[in-house]
Order: structure tokens, then sequence, then C-alpha cells
């Protein structure tokens, strides 16, 4: 596996994207929310997508030169349409819009539909705090995951992120998805031809399996909780909750109409909405309390839970957020490594477009 | 088992709660929050928990004539400082003024300080819904709860509803402790003494344990996913968001700091906020795109999940919020069934207070 400079990966990832059309500043900025992934250790969501995002540029599936706009508005809220545009872009356009709302009413909520896949949610739910506001980033996506009792793949992954600012201590960033593993833990043991353990996915019969090819072999991802008995009405029940203010509230497709990220999947026959949907938040802390009072106990609040007694055989209790701070650290020093076969992938589209690598 | 009706149980309770020196109106909010828990299935936070209240208040721990008021607020938010309340009478004061800004600026978020135990988190959402909103009630409570990899109990059952309206169709009501199993579940197994399923508790040492007694003893109710690999660091971040909201932009305690809901136990010696912490949010579907469109795609969303394909063994899929739907209505018109110890518990509740029961 051979290790990358993150600016290497953002000159080359910019230059395709400029090469497919978008405006440079928009390509600046899909480069930077794409490659978050990469450095955060999402690795499923980063540069290792942008010939995905390409190829569903071929199939005239994203618009480089979209019309972002705001198409309805109250005083704290937004509908934004994305016109189809790259959701690495569309995202951060709804989500400063949610910001604005929010310096004026105190928050601002902003649903967009016509959109398309916007990389990993932590990174536009952090967008809101260096305003000393809390940000919440929710987006709907290709239908893989089965309701509890359901044979039918439904849902997306359906992330929610939370991000929260502190004062001393770092930022606290949750940053899930609604089902028990996301699909690219599953890609990592597909790899390795590895099982999965019981409670990640249900073979095409509904019943549970540990193949890591359940997915593929027409099986579904489970919500969060795995089985009944476990919760996993829970898990079902937030991503349908994503799923509804993402999609149901802005106009876009949901459940099982979302269009697929895949280009050689066409999207459903007979959509009910425009392209598929997010949802963002943006919350300012003083308008509920002080700010600094705010931070000073969010210091606290992660102090007291980082100094946990943890159970034997584990090091410490861990804040939403460590684990990708800690590897954004290392990475942005130590270079980003990626797969021989995502470094062959990113090669031939070089080649194609021009573009050295 | 003795079955009782619903009205017979209002009387009784408002009684009761005027008894402890509740004014007529409060009390008779409260005993519909508490009996909304009994009529939807959720034993626990029902008439079972009236004699909880009663000694919460005879060790002055409950406010009965609380001066309920804003005490900070923005076009879309406010802070509300229940007084030490009831947190039956808090909640829909609260939540109420979430509804009333969402009139004017779109959405309205509350976060409650120095109030208590609400009863379950869905009936406050549910106060959206006749007003074509999205109703969101949090709260936080008692430690219980370990986040992974601790052996301390730092968080609440943390509970999430997200109450949303449909057309013809009933509305979708999720209502979700942010762990495996709520405590209500446990305490059904304690009874019977049966075993629990791997995945809900730890013992103190934070090992697995399958012994119902797990959390008496000293362990800890489990986050949504159970451990590790089946994503309990999700449950843990959900209910960290529940707790963060909920009490540290309130002025509430948060982790540890919440003050137990037995009267027996101390509140902590040095809290960090006061009393309990609750959010509310309320969403004008309008806000976003035309109600009566939003509610006929919704129609859609909730016929197209309903009438998923289901796995063999299962009769149908459910959408949140049936199984509870279905169960009113039942105990509406045949009533209410008690267990005896909570009834010998209600019985000699009316002897002390010269309330005929």
């Amino acid at each position: 596996m051979h290790t990358f400079s993150l600016q290497h990966l953002e000159t080359f990832t910019k230059n395709i994207l400029v090469k497919i059309g978008c405006p440079e500043n928009d390509a600046i900025t899909a480069t930077k929310v794409l490659l978050s992934a990469d450095l955060r250790g999402v690795d499923s969501h980063g540069v290792a997508r942008l010939s995905g995002y390409v190829r569903l540029w071929e199939v005239n599936r994203i618009n480089p030169t979209p019309d972002i706009r705001v198409v309805h508005e109250t005083p704290s809220t937004a509908v934004v349409d994305g016109d189809g545009g790259l959701g690495l872009v569309v995202a951060p356009f709804a989500m400063q819009v949610a910001i604005e709302k929010a310096k004026i009413a105190g928050t601002g909520w902003v649903s967009v539909r016509n959109s398309n896949h916007y990389g990993i949610a932590g990174i536009h739910a952090m967008q809101a705090l260096e305003h000393d506001m809390i940000g919440i980033s929710l987006t709907n996506a290709s239908p893989l995951v089965s309701p509890t009792f359901s044979k039918e793949r439904l849902l997306g992954t359906n992330p929610i992120s939370v991000a929260i600012p502190a004062k001393e201590q770092p930022p606290f960033v949750l940053d899930m998805a609604t089902t028990t593993a996301a699909n690219g833990k599953l890609e990592i043991l597909q790899r390795k031809q590895q099982e999965a353990p019981f409670g990640w996915i249900q073979d095409k019969d509904g019943k549970p399996t540990s193949s890591p090819n359940g997915v593929r072999d027409g099986g579904a991802l489970l919500p969060l909780g795995g089985d009944r008995e476990h919760g996993s009405h829970k898990g079902y029940g937030l991503g349908a909750v994503v799923d509804i203010f993402s999609a149901v509230l802005s106009g876009a497709n949901y459940g099982p109409w979302v269009p697929p990220f895949v280009a050689f999947l066409e999207p459903h026959p007979h959509p009910v909405g425009e392209g598929l949907g997010h949802f963002f938040g943006a919350m300012r802390v003083d308008a509920f309390r002080p700010a600094d009072e705010f931070k000073a106990n969010m210091d606290t609040w992660i102090s007291r839970f980082r100094e946990a007694t943890p159970v034997d055989g584990q090091e410490k209790v861990l804040i939403p957020g460590d684990p990708e701070r800690e590897l954004e650290a290392e990475r942005r020093q130590k270079g980003i490594p990626l797969l021989p076969s995502v470094e062959a992938d990113l090669k031939a589209l070089g080649e194609k477009f021009g573009v050295s690598w």
C-alpha cells in the first residue's frame, strides 16, 4: 500500500473535477469535502469514490455547473434545490444557508432535494463549529438496508452527524450510519473474504448470515441493533427519520426510490421526487446560554467521560470524534495510504482526462 | 391482574396530585401525560410511578406550584426553567413554547432545566401533530448506562421521540430509549427471574451478563448496539447528544450528575446544574413545502414500508408508532391492566391521602 500526501491527492482531485466541467471554486470545495473522508479514516467515502462521481457525470446524472438555490424559506428554515449538482458542493452551500439563518433566528434548518452523494456527514456538521454553533447533518442514500421484519431493502445507511463545540477540549463530533455496520466495513471484509459478525447483514430470505457477500447476493445491511431483540426497530426508526427529514420535507426521492450511487444501476423509472435529499441544522449555542458558559460545561462533560474508569482490557473511554481526529493529525503529517486497486483506478482516471497522477 | 378503566385511573391520579398541592389544571395535565404511558403500553412510566413522584415531593424534591418560565429566547429558541416542578407539567409548557415559536419562525427549539422525570417522550412530541408540525422530544435521566468501554454509569436511557404527521395514514411516532433495552423491560425479567439476552447489560466489572439483576448489582444498561462490534458506540453517541441538548444547552445536570428518580437516593452533592433537562423541537411542515403535499408523500412513505414483503414467520413490517396506537385503542375500550403490586401500591397511596381508589 502506497502513501500519498494530502496535497498530492488534493491537486489531482481538483484537476479531475475541473476537467468534468466544475468551476474552479466548486472543484476546490468538493475536493476539500471528499478528502476529509480520507483524512478522518472513512476511506470508502474519499478519493476511492472519485471515479464513481465521474461515471455518474458520464451518464448525465451529475450537473457540473448547477444553479443551486433556495426555493422556499421562513426565518429559520429553507429548502434548497441542488439542481443535480455534486452533493459535495450542494451540501456546503445548504449548510451555509442554515448557518446564516441561525445568526439571525437562533437556529437554521435546511432540507435539500435534487442532490447526490455528499461524502461524509461529519464534515458538513463541523462547518458550524467555527461559528460557535452546533451543526447537524443527515442524508439519505441508496437503498441497501432492510427495516426490521422486511425482506426488501428500503433504506440507505442514512447517517446522523452532530458536531458540538467545546472550549479547551476538541469538539464532540458524532458521525454514524444508522446501521450496525457501515457498508465500507463490509467492503473491507469482502476484500479479505472474512466472515461478518452476526447482526450486520441478512441474506436474500431475510435470515441472519455471516457471509461478507450477503448484501451483494441480494441480502441487506441491518439497522443498528441487528435484530428485534437487540433493538433493530430503533435503528430502523432513526434511519426512517433521516429519510423523511432529508427527502419528504424537501421533495427528493425517499426509501426505495432513492437513486443508486453506482452509474451502472438505473434510477427508479417512477421517481417520487428529485435526486436524493439531505437535511442540515445549525443552532447558535448563545441562542440558549452564553457561549462561554456552554463551552466550559462541554469541557466538563468531555473530561468526565474521557476519564471514566475503563473496563479491563480497554485503555480509555472515547469521546465521539476522538479516533477520527487522531487519525487526521497522523495522516496530515504522514500522508494517506491508498489500496493498490484505488491507486490503479485513480491512475487510469488521470490518463483518461490527461491529468498527471 | 385486574383491569381498570382509564377514567378510574384518571380521577384517582388527579385527586392524588391535587392532594400534594398541584393546582387543578396542572393535575389534569400531569394525569394526561402519566396515563398516556399506560395507554400506549409503557407500563413502567405510567401510574406505576405515581407513588415515586409523591415520594420525591415528600423529600422536597418536587415543587407542586412551580413558576415555570422562559428565561432566555431568540426568534426560534428558548430556555425554560421548570422551577423544580413535575416534568409532567413542565414538558407540555415547554413544548407549547416550541410550537408558538414555530408558528412565527418556522421552527421552535426549547431546552429545559430544573425539571424532573417527564413521563414518556412520545406524548410531548405528539403535541405538535395537530398543528401540522413535526415534534421532537428528548430528555436525560438517572445514570444507569455505561458508555462503550466504561465501567461507570454515566448516562440515562435518554430517549428520542420524533412525531411526524401524515394525511390518511396515522402519524409516524418514533419513541425509543438510546439503550438496547429500556429499563422497564429489564424490570419485567427481574420480576419473572428470567435471563436477559446478552447485549442488554453488563455486570459491575463491565463484563457481558445475562443476569436480570445485573444493573441492581452495580452493573449497567448498555447503549443501543450492545457491544463495540455491534455499534454500541453509536447508541452511546446518541445518548450523549440527548444529554448535551437537554442539559448542557439549558444549564441542567448532565451525565453522572443527573438526580436519581428514586427518593431514597440522594442527588449528587456537587451538582453542575439545576434538576434534570429536556429538549423539545417543533417544525412546521409548511415551513418546507405545502403541508398537503408533505402529508400525501408521508402517506406514500408509510404505505410502501407497511406493505413491504415480510421475512418468513413475521406478519408484516411495522411503522414506528403502530404497536402503541393499536394498544391504546384496545386499552381505551377494555381498560388498563395493573400488576397486583402496582394496584396495592396505589391503594395504599389512596388511604394515605384520603383519596378513594
